[in-house]
Order: C-alpha cells, then structure tokens, then sequence
C-alpha cells in the first residue's frame, strides 16, 4: 500500500474481529513510535504493549470511550512526559506513524481519548510523572463495516492559496 | 514507498534544493491533511497553502525556528480552532499525514514550531479566532545531507509488556 493510499483510506475502528497478529508486525508498529522525529529529538514518550487477554479485558474499565479495547489482539498505552514542552506534539507524531503503519497491515485502530488516566496508570505500575496520551487499539476487522465515504469538509472550505481566504484555482 | 518504510526513513530537512512540485503533488499533501481523522470529526482546522516566492521569503522574518522556509518550494501554514478541545491533536495527525506523503515524493519537510503566530496572522489576513500550530516547508532536497542513521532511545529504554517496567522478550 502506497502512502497516499493509505493516508487517504485510514478510518477510525470501533468494533474488531479475532485474530492473532504476527510478532514482527506488533513490533514494526512499536517502531513506528518509537522512530518518530521529536521536537529537539526530545522523544518525551514510552509505549507500554499490552498483549495479555486478561489485562485487556481489564482495561476496558478504564478506556471511557474505547470499551471495545477487550477486543483487540493488543494495544499500546502512549505515555508522555508534561516536562516536555511538546510532549502533546510529539506524542502524537509518534501515534499516527503506529495508526498508520499497523493500517498499512490491514489492522484497524482508534484514538482513544476519554480515558480514567490515574486508574490506568496505578493498574499498569505508570510512575507519577507520566500522562497517559491515548490508549491505541490494534486488531483486525470488517472491512464492510468500515465506513469508505469520508464525510468531510470540502477543499473550498479548508484550502486557502497565498493568504487566507483566497481560493485554490481548478 | 511502503508506509513502514517512509515512517521508518522520515527525517527533518532544513536544507533545501530548487526544483518546482508538481500540482497534483502538492494536491495530495493538502488533500492528506484534509483527509485525517479528527476527533467527533470535528476537523478543527484550514489550510493556508504558499506558493509565491516573495511570500515565502516574507515569511521567514515570522518562522524563528525555520527561516529556511525561504528556500521551499510550497508551505502550509496549518490553522487550528482553539475552541475545538482536541484542536492540537487533530492538528498533529494532518500535519504528520501530510509530512509523510509528501516525504513519500523524495520531499523533505521540518515542523517549524518556534513561530511569531500574530504577525505572521497579520500578514495572512487570519482572522482572530485561529491559531497557528506550525508551518510545514516542503521542498527537494540533497539525500546526502540528511541525517540517516536515527539517534533514538533504545527498545528497553521506551518498550513495556503488559505493565510499566516488564520487558519484551526478544
């Protein structure tokens, strides 16, 4: 899958079917993160893989808007350090190139962003100075229950060309 | 380009050469950033393309961390609402979209983050509402002078498994 290909098909992932996925490929999202470029080369992060069935379940607890977290084959908590001035930023570089890559595999996820954080962390024995950025699920799923017509706005209403509210000619 | 691949190989340039982007081009990194998932599909943002010269030489006086921006072929001043509560991690995903795609072209971009925001809005007609989350250059650039081999943080000192302080095994 080309770049554009899967930039432009990625959608969010709510509802996945079983399925192991191979090591290599867990391990290729990981480094997706972790290869991320960071403000300063900061990487104001850590990923904490989870994989165990058991823990999963239990974290759907904790992931407000994601309790379909306790079906996926695994996720990953991004956590990142508030003492750096771009941890938000930077965190999220490095979740896109993961939510891109693991598409690009034909795994489906979705930014989880209400979450209990301090439950979370005290459950996975997170040291005090880290926020938790999102939980990232990873698993396989329906492709015909995945919407493909993306509702957007339109280029005239987002597009500006040397200056704001200048049209891009056709 | 794979997606593994590009995310595996992206590195900042600040370093530009001449040469003229094709349109469609620069089509598919302003579609890339229009594309994104956002959260509720709020799309907190518009897209300021630049592509006239003495304009992107008049924006290096406001990119304090970026006055390369004056050798670029095309720039994107990437605009977020503030009153949108996920504007900065909506932002971020267009933005590492578009830097991916574009990267998957043989373009170099950096995301220039030290910026004087309200005299470059000035000098854009932005109305006041907006905030400005970066400023994307893109443009060729001498694969030789770029960084290849990536100083990072090693898997054991960013990787848990199933809770904080657990290793992968390898």
């Amino acid at each position: 899958m080309n770049v554009y290909e899967c930039v432009r098909s990625l959608s969010s992932v709510r509802s996945y079917l079983d399925g192991e996925v191979l090591e290599e490929v867990i391990m290729e999202v990981m480094e997706s993160g972790r290869f991320s470029p960071s403000a300063h080369n900061n990487q104001p992060w850590e990923f904490v893989l989870i994989k165990d069935r058991a823990m999963l379940q239990e974290m759907g607890k904790y992931c407000t808007s994601g309790s379909f977290i306790v079906q996926v084959a695994f996720a990953v908590v991004l956590l990142v350090d508030p003492q750096s001035k771009w941890h938000q930023i930077d965190g999220t570089r490095a979740a896109q190139n993961m939510v891109l890559v693991a598409w690009s595999h034909g795994l489906g996820s979705c930014w989880i962003g209400r979450i209990e954080k301090e439950e979370l962390k005290r459950y996975l024995g997170v040291p005090e100075e880290f926020d938790v950025l999102t939980v990232l699920p990873f698993g396989y799923f329906d492709k015909r229950r995945v919407a493909t017509g993306k509702l957007r706005k339109t280029p005239d209403e987002v597009f500006h060309l040397d200056g704001y509210g200048k049209r891009i000619p056709r």
